[in-house]
C-alpha cells in the first residue's frame, strides 16, 4: 500500500473551481455601507485589482489559471495526499484516513495558493505596491514571497501584540523583502486616531484591516489584498480540492466524510468545494465537515445577517454567520481562526444544509496535534489540530459503530512557528476557552439587523 | 521543463551505500584510547546497538535497509529534486542547479535519514532507552520522533544556552515525549563535577556528550545515539544521493559538481558518496565540494591526526582532519557545523585528494540564504546556506567562463526555527567571525600527537 499518493507537476490543476456556477441558492450580493444598494464593481476598483474583482463576481464554473502562476505553483505542487496510516494504528479504527499536506509549502501553509495569483494579477495591472494585514502572520508570510516573486512592495500591518509576540513570523515576512508595521501604527489616520485615545493599544485584526485598506485607497499605484473571506480566495484554494480528488481516485477510494478547520473560509473551502460540487450536481452521499473553535462558534451558533467584514465598519456588508462585527475572540492560539464571520459562500451553503459544523475545545485540538505528531511526525499548526480533532471523534465513531469510512482532511500547515503553544499545553498552562450561552447570547443579541 | 523531480515510493534505495568498500585507502580504524589499541566491537557494545556497531566496521558495499525503516521513510521520502530556476536566472548563469530538498521532512532536515534506523536498532535489541546529546536541536528533534515511534524513552542533554535560548526546538522534542535536559545537569557524574567547578557553566557539545554516554554506559537497558560524524550515520545518509542519481538521470543530465555544507559529514556524505564512486571506480570527472563555515575551517586548515571525538577526552580516537578537540568555536548561527572534527570517512577522502573544500565567513553565508529565500521561496537552515554559498560562487564562475555546469546541491534544512539568526542578519548585527592564522597555529599547535 502507498503511504503517499504524488500528482506529477502536468497535473496541477488548469482551472480553478468556482462553486457559484452549481450552487441552487446563489449567495447574496454585498451592500455598499452607505447606500444599502448592491456592491458594483467600479465600487471596489480602489480597493482590488480588476481581475480579482471579475473572479469576486463571476459565476463562470472554471476559471483558468495564468501559465505563471502554474509554473509557481510547481516549487511545491501537487501536494502530497497522505494516508494517515501511523493515527489510524493509534486510534484502532478501521476507517481509512487521508490527509491533503499544504504544510510542505515552502511558507509552511496553503495560503501562498491565493498569495501568488493576487500579487500576479495586481502586478499584471501594472500596481506597484500592495498592503494587507496579518494577524498570526501565515498570510503576511505567503503575501511576501509572493510580492518577493512579482517585484513588488509590500506593507504588512501586523497586529501589534503579535508583532511583539510572534516575532518568527514577522521576522520570516523581512526575510522575503516586506516591511512589517506593527498595527496601530502613526503611518494612516485610521492609526494615528487610535493612538490619540490610547497609544498603547496592543492592536486588532480589525484595526489593521482599515490601516491596510487606507493606504491603498489613497494611492492609485497600491491594492490591497485578503487571504480569506472573500470569493475569490476560496476559488484559488480550490487546488487543494481539484488535487485531492485525483489522489483519492488513484487510491481507488472515495470519502465518505471531508473535513476542514475553519476561520473565514480559505482552506475549508479549498479541500471541500470540489467534493461538494458532487454533492450537490451528482447527489453523492458525501458529509462536509467544518471544524471552528469553540471559543469563536461563528458557524453553530452565529447569525446569518449582514455585517461588516471588518471591526470598525469600513468594509462591504456581507450577507454571512457572524457573532457580531464587534465581538472580541478568546485570545486561542489557533490565531487563524479567531474572525467573527464566515465568508458569503460557506454562508449560503451551511444555511442550505449542506455542511455541517463542530466546534471545538482548545485542550480537545492540542490533544489531537500532539497524537497526529506522535504518529505521522508533522507538528500541526493550531488551526489544523482543529480538522485533526473533528477526524478522530469520527474515526472513534466508526470504530464503535463497527464500519469502514474514508475521511479526507486538509493539513493546513504546520506549526513549527507556534511551539510556544505547544509548550503551554504540555507544561499545562493552557485554557480551554468555551464560550458560553450567557456570552453568545449577549453577542447576537448586540447584532444589529443591518438590511 | 520539470520544475522537480519526484520518484515514486517503490524507488526508495532498498540498501544503503557503504562508500568503504570501494576506498583504495580504508580508512584507519579507531584506537582505545588507554590502550591505544585498535577498538574491537565489544568496546562499543555497552554504548551503541551490535547492529549500528558492525555498520560501523562493515566493508561490505551495500547493506539492506530493514522494511520497517523503508515503510517509515515514506512519511516523506523520496525527497523532490528540485531546478533552482529562480536562482539561476537570479544570477544570470548558463549553469543548472539542482537541490535535493531535505527540509521536506517532518523535522525540518535531513536527521530522520539516520534517526529512525538507529532507534529501530536498538528496539530490535531490546533496549528501552536511549541518550543522545544536541546543540542547536536538529539531531535532538529528529531522534525525538523516532524513539515516538518505536517506543523508547529518550534522554536529551541541550547544551544549556541553546536549551535557553533556542526553545522552539525543546518544545519539538517535548512534543514529541522526550525528556530534554538542560546540560550540564546533576543527572550525571560528569554534569555534576563540571558544576561543582562552575555553578554557571552554560555547557558545551563536548560536556553534552560526556553526560550522554555516562547515562548508557552505566544502564544495560540504555545505548547512546549520535546524528553525525560516525561511519554508520554516512552510511544511512546516503539515500539522500542515492535518490538523487536516479532523479538527475530523469531529468538527463549528471552533475559536475556535488556539494554539500560539513560539520560532522551527514548530509555532505549522505548526497557525495553515490557520486563519488562513479569518481573512484569509474573514473567519472565529477567536483565535491564540502562547504564549511570560515570560524571552524577543520577541513582546509585544521590536521590529519588522531583525536578525541569529545571536548573532554572520554570517546575512542578517530584520525581524523581536527582542529584539536579543545578548540572552541565561534558562536555562528550554524549550530551544526560547530564541531572540530570530521569524520573518518571524509578525513581519508580528503586526504587522497577526493574531495575540495571552500570555507564561507557567516555574512556570505546569510546574503546567499536570503537570495535563495527570494528566489526558491524555502528559508534555508543556516547550516544549508554554506552550501548555498559555494553553489554562487561557481556558478557565477560558470557564467564568467561562459560555459554550462551541472551543480547538484544537498538542501539539508529549512531555517525556520533559526530566525533569530536572519533578524541579526538583516538588522545588520551579525559578526562575520574568520579565524585568523595566529589563532589556527596556536589551535594545531596544541594538538597531540596522540600516536
Amino acid at each position: 500500500m502507498l503511504k503517499k499518493i504524488l500528482l506529477s507537476e502536468n497535473e496541477i490543476p488548469k482551472q480553478w473551481y468556482n462553486i457559484v456556477a452549481d450552487m441552487v441558492n446563489k449567495p447574496l450580493p454585498p451592500l455598499n455601507p452607505a447606500t444599502k444598494e448592491v456592491l458594483s464593481a467600479e465600487d471596489l476598483e480602489p480597493i482590488f485589482a480588476k481581475e480579482l474583482i471579475q473572479q469576486e463576481m463571476s459565476q463562470d464554473r472554471w476559471i483558468d489559471i495564468p501559465e505563471e502562476v502554474r509554473e509557481l505553483y510547481k516549487i511545491w505542487r501537487p501536494t502530497p495526499l497522505v494516508r494517515a496510516t501511523g493515527l489510524e494504528k493509534a486510534l484502532g479504527t478501521p476507517a481509512h484516513i487521508y490527509f491533503k499536506n499544504e504544510s510542505v509549502s515552502p511558507i509552511g501553509s496553503h495560503k501562498l495558493n491565493s498569495a501568488l495569483p493576487q500579487a500576479y494579477y495586481n502586478k499584471k495591472q501594472g500596481i506597484k505596491r500592495l498592503t494587507t494585514e496579518t494577524g498570526a502572520g501565515q498570510w503576511g508570510a505567503a503575501l511576501s514571497f509572493a510580492s518577493s516573486v512579482f517585484k513588488l512592495d509590500l506593507e504588512v500591518y501586523m497586529v501589534k501584540v503579535s508583532y511583539e509576540q510572534k516575532p518568527y513570523r514577522r521576522m520570516m515576512m523581512q526575510t522575503w523583502g516586506a516591511n512589517v508595521i506593527a498595527s496601530p501604527s502613526n503611518k494612516t489616520e485610521s492609526g494615528r486616531s487610535i493612538l490619540a485615545k490610547d497609544p498603547n493599544n496592543s492592536g486588532s485584526l480589525g484595526i489593521a484591516i482599515s490601516e491596510a485598506v487606507e493606504m491603498a485607497a489613497k494611492d492609485p499605484d497600491t491594492r490591497y489584498t485578503l487571504g480569506s473571506v472573500l470569493n475569490h480566495v476560496s476559488l484559488h484554494q480550490t487546488v487543494i480540492g481539484l488535487e485531492s480528488e485525483k489522489q483519492m481516485e488513484i487510491a481507488g477510494e472515495y470519502p465518505d466524510i471531508v473535513v476542514g478547520c475553519f476561520g473565514g473560509g480559505s482552506n475549508f473551502s479549498g479541500i471541500s468545494f470540489p467534493f461538494l460540487r458532487h454533492k450537490i450536481v451528482d447527489g453523492k452521499g458525501i458529509r462536509i465537515i467544518a471544524s471552528e473553535p469553540a471559543s469563536c462558534p461563528k458557524l453553530s451558533r452565529g447569525k446569518f445577517e449582514y455585517d461588516f467584514g471588518d471591526s470598525v465598519g469600513l468594509t462591504p456588508l456581507l450577507p454571512m454567520y457572524t457573532l457580531g462585527h464587534d465581538f472580541q475572540p478568546a485570545d486561542i492560539h489557533a490565531g487563524g481562526l479567531r474572525y467573527h464571520g464566515a465568508g458569503t459562500i460557506v454562508s449560503q451553503l451551511r444555511k442550505d444544509g449542506l455542511i455541517e459544523v463542530q466546534a471545538i475545545p482548545q485542550l480537545e485540538t492540542f490533544e489531537a496535534g500532539q497524537l497526529f505528531a506522535n504518529t505521522e511526525g508533522i507538528i500541526p499548526a493550531p488551526e489544523s489540530t482543529h480538522a485533526i480533532a473533528t477526524v478522530i471523534r469520527e474515526a472513534l465513531k466508526a470504530k464503535e459503530e463497527g464500519v469502514q469510512k474514508n475521511i479526507l482532511f486538509c493539513l493546513s500547515g504546520h506549526g513549527l512557528i507556534d511551539m510556544t503553544a505547544y509548550d503551554q499545553y504540555l507544561t499545562g498552562n493552557m485554557s480551554n476557552y468555551k464560550l458560553t450561552d450567557e456570552e453568545i447570547s449577549k453577542t447576537t443579541d448586540s447584532l444589529e439587523k443591518l438590511v
